[in-house]
């Protein structure tokens, strides 16, 4: 057990928020703990100087607010028919429990669905309530409101992935995000591809910006261009429609391969395109993302880009931990997203 | 919202455990909370009658011991790579979570991962800290330790699926369990299959005996008897070996059908099979358990037998409130497995 997370810049302390702002370290937190006596002014000083160097309040306020609940609170706001059909969560949860379980700690879950407003009052209810000692977080949005609330409420926040530019929030990732997609793409072209498709994830997600931003940087360096780009809401339906629609234009105008933004997506995908007739990876490379168990279930198996999400799950617990001011294990080694070459992908068609 | 199952017998009270061990009220009472004063024997009449009436304490003792958690656990005593390629799970906890939800509850999970003593750990801490008002089980085992220790710890239960005989835990279950099993052998055999072989899961399952009886009994009403039975740790490694063990006999003696006991296994046999040359549904039906969005996503399509898993968390968290004594919703209706023929099923090939 450590206390620092090696290899990384030193957490931020009250005091260099202190620091930045201008103020004394009593007003920094007078602010956190809305304790009066501030001019607002001055409050808006510390805020910007907290969210600038990324340091969360919250650590601070939970140990001032007194007993720890030794619990972890995750909400996931995300239909129940998208999480079927996803492991993606199963295997994060599992990285989380990793951690927590050997220190006592347990995950406290909350599958609110996607009514508006319905995550917002599970956030409220945990803070208030005083139920969990932090949250992990997931699903990077634009734009993400939850990291303001969170902040309001003085609940810990960890995101697992990668905020959107300067949003105040600890976060844990792989080093080299972009290997796996751009390496996805060069074993396109390897195969001679030059008409690919990309079937994305939806529009407010973090990751889905950055990664269409991949794709095309990708193609670019050979002097391509992405030969269509379709938003999906990585449901297996819009993987399928997306799958039709690519496919129904002529032959000289259809894509040769298809990058999808999730393996479950790819497989339907895969096997919408065999339904259609086109054999794969004969008339059409498929490639999927994520490296779930499925993907080597299927036949043909699927190529696909490797994420390491349980280290991801783990490394989100230690960085809470680390948060709280709790010993905690080293932070794991998160594999950077890898290439997985399989058997859906293949040579590029003659005359194609 | 109500506070009684409809058509249900009425939930047992201490009185009535009073009066079938021949004690006072009180004196059931103290046995519950041993406060001392009871001898041996009164003690055991008392737990047997608590037993024989299936009478938890443990709502009664959670009233003593005060304030409400407000939280219900769940432990999870299997493998992170089961439960990844298992979206049952996932299913599961969203249906308790409906309940759950409104109610202003938490779900606290713990995986704890198949060590032995994993378990018994988990449910001691979270006994012993007051962390839950009671606790959801899953995977009924043969002998299953877990019911006689949340007793002790009077940690009040709910079981999804089927205790083992006079197991002394409520439980929830589709009325008739073993309509879609039976319904998927007469499909077989009204396609003309009479080598027909069962892939079960771990035999100290509680479903896997039922649903091998059942498997045994359908056959038995047209005069067969079972292929082939082997056993598996529901992983899809265990598909593939199963598989390939089944096809590697000569034709004459090879089964012309398989069920696997879950839907990843299905899929992982019927890939296995294929990439060993075998055409399914030509020369191989593959049938699968459970009904999960994958069977949907691959092609051909996964023939398999429906479970209403999202039915059975909410029953599963609407009997738990009835056990605390909560107001909660009715019990929703869990639909029968039923049996869903896709294309993975089909004719025996001539001469088979």
């Amino acid at each position: 057990m450590e206390r620092r997370k090696p290899g990384k810049a030193a957490k931020p302390t009250i005091a260099d928020v202190a620091a930045l702002a201008g103020v004394s370290v009593s007003a920094v937190s007078k602010v956190v703990n809305d304790r009066g006596g501030i001019s607002a002014p001055t409050r808006k000083r510390v805020l910007d100087a907290a969210a600038k160097l990324r340091w969360s309040p919250s650590a601070t306020a939970v140990a001032l607010r007194g007993a720890r609940t030794r619990a972890i609170g995750m909400v996931a706001g995300r239909s129940t028919d998208v999480l079927a059909t996803d492991p993606h969560f199963t295997l994060l949860i599992s990285g989380i429990e990793r951690e927590l379980a050997p220190a006592d700690f347990g995950l406290l879950l909350h599958i609110v669905g996607e009514e508006p407003g319905a995550e917002e009052r599970a956030y409220r209810r945990l803070a208030e309530e005083r139920r969990v000692d932090g949250v992990i977080l997931t699903e990077s949005r634009i734009g993400d409101p939850r990291f303001e609330l969170l902040r309001q409420l003085r609940l810990p926040a960890v995101l697992v992935g990668e905020p959107w530019r300067e949003d105040p929030v600890a976060s844990v990732g792989a080093e080299d995000q972009e290997a796996g997609l751009r390496d996805a793409v060069r074993h396109l072209l390897e195969w001679g591809h030059r008409r690919i498709a990309y079937v994305s994830g939806p529009e407010d997600r973090v990751h889905t910006v950055y990664r269409r931003r991949v794709f095309r940087s990708a193609l670019a360096e050979r002097g391509l261009r992405p030969w269509r780009v379709l938003v999906s809401d990585f449901s297996a339906q819009d993987a399928v429609a997306a799958t039709r629609e690519l496919l129904a234009a002529d032959a000289a105008e259809r894509p040769t391969a298809i990058l999808f933004a999730n393996d479950t997506m790819a497989v339907a995908g895969m096997n919408a395109a065999r339904r259609l007739g086109f054999d794969v990876p004969g008339e059409l490379s498929v490639l999927g993302h994520d490296d779930l168990p499925l993907g080597e279930l299927v036949f043909p198996q699927l190529t696909t880009v490797a994420q390491d999400v349980e280290a991801l799950g783990r490394a989100a617990a230690v960085e809470m931990f680390r948060l709280l001011d709790l010993p905690h294990s080293p932070p794991p080694a998160i594999r950077p997203p890898t290439l997985i070459p399989r058997e859906s992908t293949g040579p590029v068609a003659d005359g194609s």
